[in-house]
């Protein structure tokens, strides 16, 4: 089964750009983390900032990040991002991010997350929780 | 045989965290590649602005980034960041990062980079280039 | 005479905000300088990547930069960043920025900005050279 | 009477720099922003993140900020930042910041930030309240 793609155009910018003249790699974590709260946002319907409410979480921390950088994009290139949940398991997520620049891929990233509350006892850690079924029934619908 | 570690005290700032009072992921990719320049300084004595001259090298540009996120960290808090070559190889080598936080391991990173002139005839494009063996031989000195 | 006004919506992004909730203050300079290039490629007809090799000049350099909070913006906002020349010297100009956000004003910003050579004998210097009338012609047209 | 004055010294890194190799502006209002969190601590003795907590306020939330860049700095550079209170006034104040680089000053700053609670009844806005006279002894005394 398929799961929803969420597509995004973006512009490099200046503050995005390093001495090299190309973009600085944490922005491109930047650019993931930002198209996975809008991915959710088209997935289910709900505003990024309402999120957590809606689900009486407290967030979907990121546990695992990562990314190859297989062509340099520059200031002014115009690339699309491309997100799409890859997996669902029990209380963690795996997100695949992929940018293209002028047709060819430019980055291939993946972010894996959690469904998390604050731990009941130590505020410093979180709980992972269930992926409501809804959640992942929506994500497949929106595909569809 | 082991390489050198370089480590650096950092305290983690307001500018460095997220809404949720973290440290947002994308400045750890940051003080990966700050940790990477001052590695290499710490080893071959050379200040990071001068290594491309130095070696007649483009630049030491990065391939492929990753992060585990095993505990948050956040404002206030002081942490070291760890790092050292885990693997050179023709061209190409990996480093290794390591944050620890109140004695336990926060983050674990990995960065590959890519000892690369610019290409001859096309100037977006890099080309890889053997790293010299008086550089490997200094990483090797430095951590006898 | 007025001078075009440049306008572009923006989305409150969750990498833009600190841990009290809010826009951290130096992503607005970050706003400001991306839209002093859109403003620029909107009244010139050429893309800010290419400004400097159209012009012969090194670029647009900022000497002065300011910024009045008068609301919060929060992760999922939707803000309007506008932004207009509203002064062209010699070899100088103040770009004025303004930040709509729920049709309240939320920022005012000014830039000061040189139209600058490299300097012909310290490559550490810059050069402040004539703006071309052509240039604050075609600011002039565009407003009309 | 004269203010404490908080000192630190920076390397400028690759993260902080633009395509044109120098430091991008925004980045020079985060050296502002986590200078004065230091100075703070420097005079009162309280660790950043217990501030709020300490004084009983929300925070010191930036109402203004401006800076006057002079001479660019590049990677590598060594520069020191230093940063003082240069007026109190009832419920807000101006902190001072001047970078300097090779003896020269590079950019000078100002902060002007709100010693504030939550508003009341309205948890969007803030409250301005009298600065503790303790306070402001604090930082005579510790400039004495």
């Amino acid at each position: 089964m398929t799961s929803l793609t969420f597509r995004r155009q973006l512009t490099i910018e200046w503050a995005h750009c390093d001495p090299a003249g190309i973009v600085f790699n944490p922005r491109f974590f930047e650019f993931f983390d930002t198209n996975t709260w809008l991915l959710f946002e088209e997935a289910l319907g709900v505003k990024p900032q309402e999120l957590a409410a809606t689900y009486g979480i407290w967030s979907i921390p990121l546990v695992d990040a990562r990314a190859n950088f297989l062509k340099p994009s520059k200031f002014g290139d115009v690339v699309e991002v491309t997100s799409r949940v890859s997996e669902f398991r029990r209380s963690s997520f795996s997100v695949e991010h992929r940018i293209l620049n002028r047709g060819e891929t430019a980055v291939e990233g993946e972010e894996i997350r959690v469904w998390a509350a604050r731990h009941k006892t130590d505020p410093d850690k979180i709980a992972a929780l269930t992926i409501p079924p809804e959640v992942i029934a929506r994500f497949d619908a929106a595909a569809a």
